[in-house]
C-alpha cells in the first residue's frame, strides 16, 4: 500500500496496544494461518452433538413459551422477537430457574443482565467499578485475557493475586488489597473463576471459597465470579457450590455464558449483579440496573433472537444445562482423561516436563524445562503441525513463564493422540537443542 | 426495602449518573407505564409486514450461501453459525456488496467491523478515538443520545456543532473546532447524520456535503456519519449521495443499522472504517482492525445466528434493502405525508404551533409557546393518551427546549389521527392554562 497514512496507533486509545488485546489477535492469525494443525489451543466446545435443526427448533420453543406460559398475543410475541426490547433481556426468568435448578442459587430474576456473552458481562461491571482513577482490579492470576482486556479499555489496572494449585492464595489477595490501600488506590473486586479455572485449571475447595467470602466482606471487596466451566467436572467427586451459591451478604457478582453449555454462535451470557446501590436521590435499587444503563450504551440490548435460541435450548431441558449436557460433559471428562494418561504415557517419570491434573473443565498446564513463547508456538505450528497456547498470555506483567496451556474441548482423542505426538516430538528436539537451564 | 446498601451510585462511574444515561431509561420507563397510550414517541420500524417464518428462511438462506457461494463444506458451515467466529463478522462481504448496490459505495470488505447494532459501533470508533483527556468530540446539535451516552461511557467530552434547517451550520464547525484546539484540546472528528436526521429530521444539502467534507480535511477531522434513515425519503426527490460515497480522502467513519431495514430484534449493524493507520512497528493497517481489537473485548464477536439472519435477508434482495423495503418505504412515506397533513389541519395557520417539513425518515419536531419537559410528558401519557419525546433530552447542556419529537415510524395512519386529536388536547389546554411567554 503506497497511500498515505490517515491515523497513528499512538492516536487511538493505548489499549489497542496493549499485550492484553494483541494477544487474543496474535493467537487467532496462529490458528488462521495454520488450519491443518491439530489445535490444542481453541476453547471451543464440542461439535460432535451440534444439530443443525436446534437453532429453529429453539427459537420455535421459545416463542410457545412467551404465548402459552407468559400469555402473549401472538402479535406480542412477535415483537418481543423481532423489535427493540428490555434492556436486562428477555430469558433473565430462564436464567433465573437455570442458577436455581443447578446450582442452588436463587436470584430475583431482576437482578439478571442478559448480555452478548460473558465478556460483555465483565466489560459493563468493570466499567461501573471504575470510578475515578484511583480504583484498581485485583485478579487471581493467571488471569483469563479477556478480563485483562475488558479492564484496559476502561483504563481499570489490574493487580495480580497469586492462584497457585489452591486456586486462590487467600493470604496474598489480604496482602495485596492492603498494599493497594497503602498505594493510595481503592480495590473495589478480585476476579475469580472458582471452578477448573482458564488457564490455570485450578479449583477452589469449599473450606476457601467460604474463607474468600469472608475475606471479601472484611475487605470490603466484591467478588466477581467467572463460572464458564463448572458445569464439566472430570472425575466422580461432582460439583462444589459456587460462591454465588454460598454468598449470604452479597459480595458476589456472579457472570455466567451459555457459549459452552448451548452454542457460541449465539453470543449469550448474562451477569447477576443483587448488590443494592443507593442513589443520589436516596433511593435504592439493584447494581444490574446500573449495569443495564451502561449497556443501553453499549449494545442497546441482547439479541432478542440469539435470547430465545438459548431460551429455547433452556425450557427444552427444563432449565437444567447439566441435563442438557449429558453428551458433552461425557466427552469432555473423557477427553481430560484422554489427555492426562496421554501426557504419562509420553514424558514417563523422571521427566523435566510436569503437568497439572484437573479436576474438570477444558484445560491442562504443561510446564516444560525451556523457553516458551510466541516464537516456539509459531515454530510448532509450522514444523510440527501443532497449536497451544504459550502461557505467557496469561500474565499481566508479561514475564517469561516456561509452560503451555492445553485444551481438549474442541478435539476428539483421536486428535489429542495425534496433537499430544506432535508435541512430544517438539519437546524432544528443544531438550535436545539447548540443555535445560540450571534452575 | 429494609436490607443494607451495599454501594453507592457515586461509587460508580459517572456516567451511570449521567442525563444521557438517565434520558433513554426515563423514556422507556413512560412507555412502558401507559402501554396503551398512542405512541409518537417510538422509533421502532413499522411492523405491518413482519414475518414470523422470516428467521428461519434467512437463516438457510445464509447457510446455503456458505455452501453454494463460498465453497464451505456442511460441517463448516455449521461451525460458521454455531462456534465463535470472525471478530469483523460473516457478513462483512455482503455489508460490501448492498454498500456498492444501494449507495454506490465502494468498500473493501475487510474494513467493515460487524457490530452488535449500531450502537456498538458507535461505542468501538468512540473508545478508538479517545486516546487521552485532550481529546473532544464535536457532533451536531441536536444529537441522538445514544451518542453522547457511548461518549460519556468513554469519557469523551461532546461539544455541539449547531445543525440549523440545513442540517449542519458549517461556519459554527469551524469554529467550534478552533475553539476547542484553543482551549488546548484535541477535535477528533465530528458525528453527523445527513439523512432525515433523529431528532431533527432535518437533510445536508448536495454542496454543503462537499463543503463538509472539504472543512473535515482542511480541519483534520473525521466524520462520524451515521446513516440509519437515509433509505426512507418522503417524497418523490429521491436520496442524496452518501458523505461516504463522496469520501476521496477517506474522512469518513460510516456506521449502517439493519435495525430499520431489516429487523431490530436480530441487533446487527456495522462500521466502515477504511482509514490507514501506522503501527508503532511500522507496520499499516485499517482502522477497521484496531475497532475490531476494542470489540473482541467488549463481545468477542457479533452472535453468528443474528448476522446469518440479516445476511440471508440481504441474499434474498441481492443485496438491495431498497428492494427489500419497497412496502416499508412507502408505509413511512405515507405515515408522513399523514403527519404533515394531520398538523397543518390541527393548527391552521395564524398558529403558535410550528414544525418541521422533514423530506424523509421518521421524525418531526413540534415547537409550541410553552414549556416542554418530562412533567409534562408524564401528564400528556396520563391524561391525554399520547406519547412523544421532550426535544431537550437530545441537547447535552439540558436547557429547556419548547418543542417535541414526533415519529411517524410505528404507528398506523389512524394511530396518527387519534394522536393528533390527544396532542391538540394537550396543546389546546397548556395554551389555556398559561399565555404565551413574551419571547
Amino acid at each position: 500500500m503506497d497511500a498515505p497514512v490517515d491515523l497513528a496507533v499512538a492516536d487511538l486509545h493505548p489499549a489497542v496496544d496493549d499485550p492484553a488485546l494483541n494477544s487474543m489477535n496474535f493467537l487467532n492469525e496462529v490458528a488462521q494461518h495454520w488450519p491443518d494443525a491439530v489445535s490444542l489451543a481453541a476453547g471451543r466446545p464440542y461439535e460432535e452433538f451440534f444439530d443443525d435443526d436446534a437453532p429453529r427448533r429453539w427459537l420455535e420453543r421459545f416463542r410457545r413459551h412467551l404465548v402459552e406460559d407468559l400469555g402473549q398475543s401472538p402479535a406480542q410475541a412477535q415483537r418481543t422477537l423481532f423489535q427493540y426490547g428490555r434492556t436486562k433481556g428477555i430469558v433473565h426468568h430462564l436464567v433465573a430457574r437455570n442458577l436455581s435448578v443447578d446450582e442452588g442459587v436463587h436470584v430475583d430474576p431482576e437482578a439478571v443482565v442478559v448480555t452478548v456473552g460473558c465478556q460483555e458481562a465483565m466489560f459493563l461491571v468493570l466499567r461501573a467499578l471504575r470510578a475515578g482513577p484511583r480504583d484498581v482490579l485485583l485478579a487471581v492470576a493467571p488471569t483469563y485475557v479477556g478480563l485483562t482486556g475488558a479492564a484496559r479499555l476502561v483504563d481499570l489496572p489490574v493487580r495480580p493475586v497469586a492462584g497457585g494449585p489452591a486456586g486462590v492464595d487467600l493470604a496474598d489477595l489480604r496482602e495485596q488489597a492492603r498494599r493497594a490501600r497503602d498505594d493510595g488506590l481503592r480495590p473495589r473486586a478480585c476476579y475469580v473463576m472458582p471452578d477448573f479455572a482458564n488457564p490455570s485449571g485450578a479449583s477452589i475447595g469449599l473450606a476457601d471459597r467460604r474463607r474468600l467470602l469472608d475475606l471479601a466482606a472484611e475487605e470490603e471487596l466484591l467478588l466477581i465470579e467467572d463460572n464458564p466451566y463448572g458445569l464439566f467436572p472430570a472425575g466422580d467427586q461432582g460439583r462444589l457450590p459456587t460462591l454465588k451459591a454460598l454468598d449470604t451478604r452479597r459480595r458476589v457478582v456472579y457472570l455466567g455464558s451459555f457459549a459452552k453449555t448451548v452454542l457460541p454462535g449465539a453470543r449469550v451470557g448474562y451477569v447477576v449483579a443483587d448488590q443494592r446501590v443507593a442513589g443520589a436521590d436516596g433511593g435504592v435499587g439493584l447494581l444490574a440496573d446500573q449495569l443495564a444503563k451502561i449497556k443501553s450504551m453499549v449494545t442497546v440490548n441482547t439479541s432478542a433472537l440469539a435470547q430465545a435460541v438459548i431460551g429455547g435450548a433452556l425450557l427444552e431441558h427444563d432449565c437444567s444445562l447439566v441435563t442438557a449436557n449429558v453428551r458433552e460433559r461425557a466427552a469432555y471428562a473423557r477427553n481430560m482423561r484422554h489427555l492426562l494418561a496421554g501426557l504419562a504415557r509420553r514424558f514417563p517419570p523422571p521427566s523435566p516436563v510436569t503437568w497439572t491434573a484437573p479436576a474438570g473443565g477444558f484445560f491442562v498446564v504443561v510446564t516444560v524445562p525451556f523457553r516458551v513463547d510466541d516464537a516456539l508456538l509459531r515454530r510448532s505450528a509450522e514444523e510440527y503441525g501443532v497449536l497451544w497456547t504459550p502461557m505467557a498470555h496469561f500474565y499481566d506483567d508479561r514475564t517469561p513463564v516456561d509452560a503451555l496451556r492445553l485444551s481438549v474441548s474442541a478435539v476428539t482423542p483421536e486428535q489429542i493422540d495425534l496433537g499430544l505426538d506432535r508435541l512430544a516430538a517438539l519437546v524432544a528436539d528443544e531438550l535436545d537443542r539447548a540443555p535445560a537451564p540450571a534452575r
